[in-house]
């Protein structure tokens, strides 16, 4: 990627093999661009936290809400179980139900869920409106079951895909983006992935570079003529063995890793960071009422928060690096962010290869 | 109703003209029952905050959840944002979709609102999939926008109709209940009604009588082979003045009507009160940035909280009184409270006529 | 105790041995009563979960805020991390600062704790000052500190002693209450221990009888003339392996039990649940970073749950069984519950040893 | 101030006056330095959001935690209620309980507090025990008074005063900092003003550039020998008609702040932000009980969120240019930020001055 070879670096930590939230073990991605005519730009990213049952070997998971305009499904049960049962599903705002029903026709048809009668479907959601015909409910239950259904582990598309296909991000093409963090094997060898839907705003930096203040394009600069509303959905993995109380805390570093990107969190937008932990399963139907777990204690916590920071920012950075200039609805086009031009920038500003 | 007609009282306050939630100025319900063949027993009931155009006219709204295994859609915008911008609809666990679909279908096409691209849709739901084959998902979005559509102010049916066609409560048969309070002129003269969907278990109490005891029938009597599980919304509307945050403190107030009837908040339970006031209305294109409002002050809360106590208690019991014997999925039956033996036991503990 | 005496029984379960909080092995309460002249009437009550070095050894907890009018210090650390490291202090609201400096003061001079800098206290309080001249301030860290000190296990006082000495609960004398469940071997066995500080209004019922209505002794009843402004405490100790996360669960059932005595969380009313579990300790200093811990599943809470119910409201009645008449500041006179009319009742209403 | 004089800008938008809470009108901010031989190093910071009677006139106010490894007094009443009703006092973790008692004694002493029996004292603060003797708890009831008597409108001491005397921020000296945004008129004209205690660490970054890494300190650089624990207390004022719950919201806003200098919300950090509006007073005996208020639309909010990061980010970068080199505690010493050469370190990366 542009941003990693012009050896531009966010943080002090190094990335996991691929730099992505598939770093950690055993999580998979699925993603389904839906591209019609002139105005229909949106689409569908599925993650799923393993690659088996997800509801009979639930996962600890935790959500944060950073501003919570957005209609992200499933966030009471998380809170009140601690559990996520369901594969993960960024969508379009208007698009929900469709990716509510995937997740039940997915679950319900699974081996071994023939008597469930209850599934929460984790759907989460930003506005594509602005490049796309949102109104048109274009996202079917049967694209939402696809891209769980060819989820898979490995290097993932980024920029202009799956949900990300319709997204704006500080007034340029946003869209999906990845990143991850590893700890040394003195602080337990963790990797942390962070998987973003970028559609949001604010005065974006770049790695501390004011990009947005450079490039004349930012939060309110013509006072309230060009809104920063949007959202930014935020799926953040780990392989630490946190249970839902400290993934909630982990969550909320997400959202410092948005704030550093210039996000503002603004009022109208859904910026909501999902997380949860590979390391523990929790079974459906215990074979016993009290259950042996391991958790990493309170104190040992700070290097995984540290790295969900690390992680999240260059993820959304990603999105703007990985997206390319989209043609969409009644003849609208929202540009790349000019990435030449803003390396120079990061460069004149000592950062990257020329520093 | 048989209960207040044998002079049973739950709580000292007066209840309004109707003892329902229709008793607040303007709050209509809808309500479509499902009922086919042997096996599909569910529904959906709608609640409108007001009957014009609820998303330019929203209303201040809160959720408190009670025991969050639940499916309830729509919360943290709620919480975000202090306000409901769509119908509540009521139907089973696995038909959110649908109402999700069914409200940004009636969303979209109302007029005036052509140009909007974002809805939060309040979905709840109870599982009603002892007696209803839950997994066929018969609960269509034609039918949701048809229960917004007929929803009407006064007299409201209860019992085996709507989201509550094939819930169960307390062992017994549950359904759809709805109560109200009116306060007196010197502390305000408000109206708090509630509209339940019973579907939960416990040790049940009507008027205080241990009628789940009397009756031999209540949670964990026989160690766990009668499962408690099951959850109950509650809806509650009031014309107090009341803003985002004492609404969420209204809520809290449902729930101990619940705790009054014998609920235990099950770990299986998804318990939640959705909380609106009529009062004030929250313009979606504000003609001006500072809005005078009328709140009530903190201290003259209490009388409106004591209201929806009592309200939500007497609603629950009321769903039982009103529900039938149902037959449903797999040749299963749920018998109906048995009302008479029910009464005569009230009576024989001091309540009732008999007193 | 009268109550029990006459066969009057709250719930279905039963009690622990003592049916006090101290059921729960190794909880300790100790107590210190302050009465002088005319008008100080107050006190201190300490729970202490264990009777070791409670900083080195943490233990689980969760704090359920009811209604927050109230000066609870030590909240927002049990929610971050989980646990709590203090003896747990009761006392009057003006009082706070000297339970805080107590607990500070113990934690510090305790062996092991040399080095320590940093200590969350947990004082929580209601308002004595309808009998107590509050505003003098009369409790001491000595008295916290000797509170501390004098904890033991075994049977503990109730009624107007400690941090109950000058309380006043649905109108009468409340005081400090407790009660305990102990679950069937065959649902694990464990047992949930409850203690409360009753300061609180509504309208009394015991054991479902409407004592409140029947003795013409409620809020609201002459139109906010009587204030049902006031407050709870609730302590609920456990032996199940509860995490923070389902003890915060637990301690929403104890406000469930409060409802069931009356209780209607005025606006004026600081009513807070904390809970704790004995099961798991959290140590300060960990030998590793990955601690292997034991925890109920999730499926398995409900008959804790429901124990927290009946025990929460059999303390509360606990409490005004115990106390006696009162005289305080200002010639006040607070009556006790007149307790031979309330039995003669609750016989009436079938209740009891007539029953 | 040297990091303004050298034309080194935070953000967008244009400083209030004073660049200051107190740009807040009303806003009254009082500080006690408590240096005693070599090892006292504390101090006192105090708060009004108005200079009039704070008891009798309540302000809106909200608090959010960040990571709540902290001993914040007052939380739970400020969410149920919505408002304020002390002074703010920011001290050392251990002399909370003199912060409590010093409100309450300030407080009861006030004419028209003569019945005053309960008051929600705010005591927030962090642990300056590396160059403190902390133990010893050298902070008494009495500087606690006396910081919240002189409390004046006006320019304000920052950096090795009052609360923040004995603080570490980013290993470097920190302590008291403040700054403040204003808006343009047809944004509404309104005033943010922060004031920090800084105390926490992470990996320092001034207007975008990598001080800590530059200067080769920074949080888990040496894996783990060097602790980033701490914390940061917030306090965010404004004159915008802010209710609670949008209150709330813009304290969420100020710990993004905190995110861009490089915070990192480790485990032991007690990072909270208390924000308050001094637009609306809430009285505590109204004179009835509808209230007419006047608050600003949720489409309004976004520019007074976005003054209340960039006041954040600078109000921590002003308190490490203020600070000065501190020796405390058992010989240890503390260095000021090098200011010069950290002003060359960021004119070489393009800011300020030379740029």
């Amino acid at each position: 990627n542009l941003f990693r070879q012009n050896e531009i670096r966010i943080g002090v930590m190094p990335t996991g093999r691929l730099n992505a939230i598939t770093d950690v073990q055993g999580v998979k991605v699925g993603q389904v661009t839906i591209v019609q005519g002139d105005s229909v730009r949106t689409g569908v990213t599925s993650i799923l936290p393993h690659g088996g049952n997800l509801f009979q070997q639930k996962v600890p998971a935790a959500v944060f809400v950073g501003n919570g305009f957005g209609k992200l499904a499933g966030t009471t049960q998380i809170a009140e179980l601690g559990t996520i049962e369901s594969p993960i599903v960024l969508t379009n705002t208007l698009s929900v139900a469709a990716g509510i029903q995937g997740i039940i026709d997915y679950t319900l048809q699974q081996p071994g869920n023939e008597k469930v009668q209850s599934v929460n479907a984790v759907v989460g959601e930003t506005n594509d409106g602005y490049l796309n015909d949102i109104r048109g409910m274009h996202v079917s239950k049967a694209q939402v079951l696809q891209s769980i259904l060819q989820a898979d582990t490995g290097v993932l598309a980024q920029g202009n895909v799956g949900a990300g296909t319709g997204t704006v991000c500080f007034g340029w093409k946003g869209g999906i983006g990845t990143a991850s963090r590893q700890l040394p094997a003195n602080l337990g060898g963790y990797t942390v992935g962070v998987l973003v839907q970028t559609n949001f705003g604010g005065v974006l930096e770049i790695a501390g570079v004011p990009v947005g203040q450079l490039l004349q394009k930012y939060a309110l600069k013509d006072e309230l003529n060009h809104t920063p509303d949007g959202s930014c959905m935020i799926v953040v993995a780990t392989d630490a063995p946190l249970d839902a109380r400290n993934l909630e805390r982990l969550a909320k570093r997400a959202f410092m890793g948005l704030a550093k990107t210039g996000g503002i969190a603004s009022n109208g937008s859904g910026d909501y960071v999902i997380a949860f932990s590979t390391a523990n399963k929790v079974p459906h139907q215990p074979t016993a009422t009290v259950l042996p777990v391991q958790y990493l204690h309170n104190e040992a916590t700070t290097p995984v928060f540290m790295a969900a920071i690390e992680a999240t920012e260059e993820a959304i950075i990603n999105s703007l690096f990985a997206a390319v200039t989209m043609k969409g609805k009644a003849g609208r086009t929202i540009e790349a962010l000019p990435k030449q031009e803003v390396l120079e920038l990061i460069k004149n500003y000592k950062r990257g290869k020329a520093q």
